[in-house]
């Protein structure tokens, strides 16, 4: 079997060890291509650069047999998979992997997540694309640990092929090897955060505000991604970006929208 | 019956025409309370502001008898509606309505769109919302034509309820208003961005991009967004923040992930 393309990218940026965690399993199993920013973008959504520059620069960080190139880009996640995509492969790539994550993307945090929304902009031009999330912020968090689950997701993927429309959302929990009971496919929680605000006094005498927050689980389900991590399971969501509620439609079609 | 509470936000800017339009239609049918983005915030996807100082300002931009405050705030447009609900507002608005966007956010560009990440963002936190864009990116555009429909969408939304966990994504054809000729709920058509990526040399001899790309439809379907715009119609779309592909979760229970 002919070795598969892997586009790798995060919302880290291209040094974080996620990423270097991810580029070395993806090159036991393929040949790898990284485009990643060049800074840090967590939270960034699904933000693109459409009023400002965008510069790609060629970068040598690792020495793999199986990583061809990498590349650093000043935008976002999801300008690294479109410029990866238009720009840089000369094919096709047969996956996009996108983390891994500093941080737990399960739940709500999808909506927020920078390493999914460079998932998600695959999935969109047609590529096959997971993003793969560790519930562990520290730079130093075991990445370790899921090597061999993180190696037979995307094995798996690869072979039986993702449903059309459907990107995998990935989240690890922070345990060690032997601690990991396995993988869930799973439904997104219901959650939400709940915001403070630290507000404070700069040196020139103007409020300003931190945006911190807890997380509040609103879900009891059993087949949730934040039930599977709390028992010790990798979780998987797939997700879509049709976001249609069809189910509210009708609903909706009852409104008095036409009769003024 | 006591006044609505109605938080008006966007993505263009508190000075944008599109929000000072939405902000004079709201004051029609509510107490109008703007907080929105100092400066524009297109294609901002969902982002968050985590690593940056947020500062909020007290502004007084129209008079209007039910136009209690506004605010501008150095965030994006989820911050913003965070901000609101958290910070600035003494209770819980009735309903959040973003826009009016100068641009198209129907179909895939719903994606990357910042007035209906601050919509979600209120969505998220339990608080009725509904982004509203017209399919004109011209700063001049006739925001007026679709005053009437846009007022009789909030007002029915206020009546009946939207569905929990839905957001209403409501994009206006660019038409006259005698030539609009109605409201369809619609779902998202399938549809993706053809990058072309025009490469340049700055003045130090150093390579850059700019994006640009071409919307390309993919959905030949008359229940679409896409085409009830092309119809002369507003779209309506119901859309979701829990992004399960709950019809792909059987397809990959069937991959062999638990067992090495």
């Amino acid at each position: 079997m002919k070795k598969p393309l892997i586009l790798v990218t995060n919302d880290d940026g291209i040094t974080a060890p996620g990423l270097r965690n991810l580029v070395n399993f993806m090159a036991e199993i393929g040949d790898v291509v990284v485009v990643a920013p060049d800074s840090p973008q967590s939270g960034m959504g699904h933000a693109i650069t459409i009023d400002n520059t965008l510069y790609v620069k060629q970068m040598k960080i690792n020495s793999l047999p199986n990583l061809q190139q990498e590349y650093s880009c000043s935008g976002t996640p999801a300008d690294c998979v479109k410029l990866a995509l238009q720009e840089i492969l000369d094919r096709k790539p047969d996956i996009c992997v996108s983390g891994i994550n500093h941080g737990s993307n399960s739940s709500i945090n999808v909506i927020y997540s920078g390493t999914m929304s460079a998932a998600i902009e695959a999935g969109i031009e047609g590529v096959p694309a997971i993003g793969f999330s560790l519930c562990d912020f520290s730079w130093e968090a075991n990445f370790k640990a899921a090597k061999k689950h993180i190696i037979t997701i995307v094995s798996e993927a690869l072979t039986n092929g993702i449903p059309k429309g459907v990107v995998l959302n990935v989240n690890i929990p922070k345990l060690e090897e032997k601690e990991i009971k396995g993988v869930k496919i799973c439904r997104q929680a219901r959650a939400n955060w709940k915001e403070k605000f630290d507000k404070r006094t700069n040196p020139m005498g103007k409020d300003y505000y931190w945006l911190t927050g807890e997380f509040e689980l609103l879900d009891k389900g059993e087949d949730t991604d934040e039930w599977a991590l709390s028992q010790g399971y990798i979780s998987v969501v797939p997700t879509q970006f049709d976001l249609t509620a069809h189910h509210a439609i009708h609903h909706i079609n009852n409104w008095n929208l036409n009769e003024h």
